[in-house]
């Protein structure tokens, strides 16, 4: 692609590295910018920098958060001894809108994937060994994606911590609410059926 | 959508300002930004900021460029008889691409289009009619968007223009080249058997 300014090519090709924005896109998307009034691309632009140069991390879960705990980790009404493991701050988001979790949360901040180069060290693992370790944890919920790298991440986690007298739970796995079963996966279908569960207790949690 | 952060927030919010981006797609992207080196942002905002305040536009086309002439217009060995009439820099650089075309471009900076504000007040319009009337031009391609708004807009401008002496044009419609008959749409099919070509010439210009 050439471009007649190289104001605009310096720009597209920043904006282009982001994931899922070609460069036709990142075009799209700095024309547009263009034809606004500047403060909007000022805006844009503190804001992003604010974010990542301010952004602080919960000291006791990792998620994303302007103090030193996030809001939910100070939160004396939720349960500390239950503790979900997500991903990300998009997972915690997730959860938090079912309503149905009341316990805290520990972000990894990923998943385990040699392919693209993220090993354990770069996850916050530790801290969460740690905390079972300390003896305040009554129950992990894993809730990673079903992927390869979530049962990997997922497996490295209940190794270090099988020693422990905690219950380690994972989410369920099944047929999605309001799916049609002749369109589910065969692996879904047949795990549903397997870890199939007493019909009353499916009922009451509608 | 609630988030743990008001700087992921705010960051977030502007980010689905841009077009084809919404909340859950800006928050993808800002948690990349987050997981890339601090310079990736920096980077990004300053040239974005750069881009929207120090850009210039070619005071003959009206491209976008980086200095007073854009190199088309700067380009004697282009044709400056024979003008290209088009919407914004994304047509100029398709156009170009082709390697078809030696004249020089008219940029208008969009298009009429009542439904979102634009009046022929806002688009380069009466330059283009000055350059008609200067005498200095033989041809003028319409190259616009086969859309109700551009041809308003290449009506507009007809109207304006069509007492000069010059030839007026308008790129051809018609099937495009490796698509099958069957699954044209019938306005295009329709034009292009009542503009059909010499059979020879079609086949010169593949």
């Amino acid at each position: 692609m050439e471009f007649s300014s190289k104001l605009i090519e310096k720009a597209v090709n920043e904006m282009s590295q982001l994931p899922g924005i070609g460069k036709r896109t990142a075009l799209r998307l700095v024309l547009h910018l263009l034809k606004q009034p500047k403060d909007q691309t000022v805006f844009l632009s503190q804001a992003l920098v604010a974010m990542r140069q301010d952004i602080k991390y919960c000291g006791s879960c990792h998620n994303i958060s302007d103090s030193i705990l996030c809001e939910i980790c100070a939160n004396n009404n939720r349960n500390h001894q239950l503790i979900c493991v997500v991903e990300d701050i998009r997972d915690v988001m997730a959860i938090e809108n079912t309503g149905q979790f009341r316990g805290i949360y520990h972000v990894l901040g990923g998943k385990i994937s040699p392919i693209d180069g993220v090993g354990p060290s770069q996850l916050n693992i530790n801290s969460l060994v740690e905390k079972v370790k300390s003896g305040t944890v009554q129950e992990i919920i894993f809730a990673l994606s079903s992927t390869m790298e979530g049962d990997t991440t997922n497996f490295y986690i209940y190794k270090q911590i099988a020693e422990s007298e905690i219950i380690i739970s994972t989410i369920a796995r099944g047929i999605s609410v309001g799916d049609e079963l002749e369109y589910a996966d065969e692996v879904t279908l047949g795990r549903s059926i397997l870890q199939r569960i007493p019909f009353e207790k499916g009922f009451k949690n509608n």
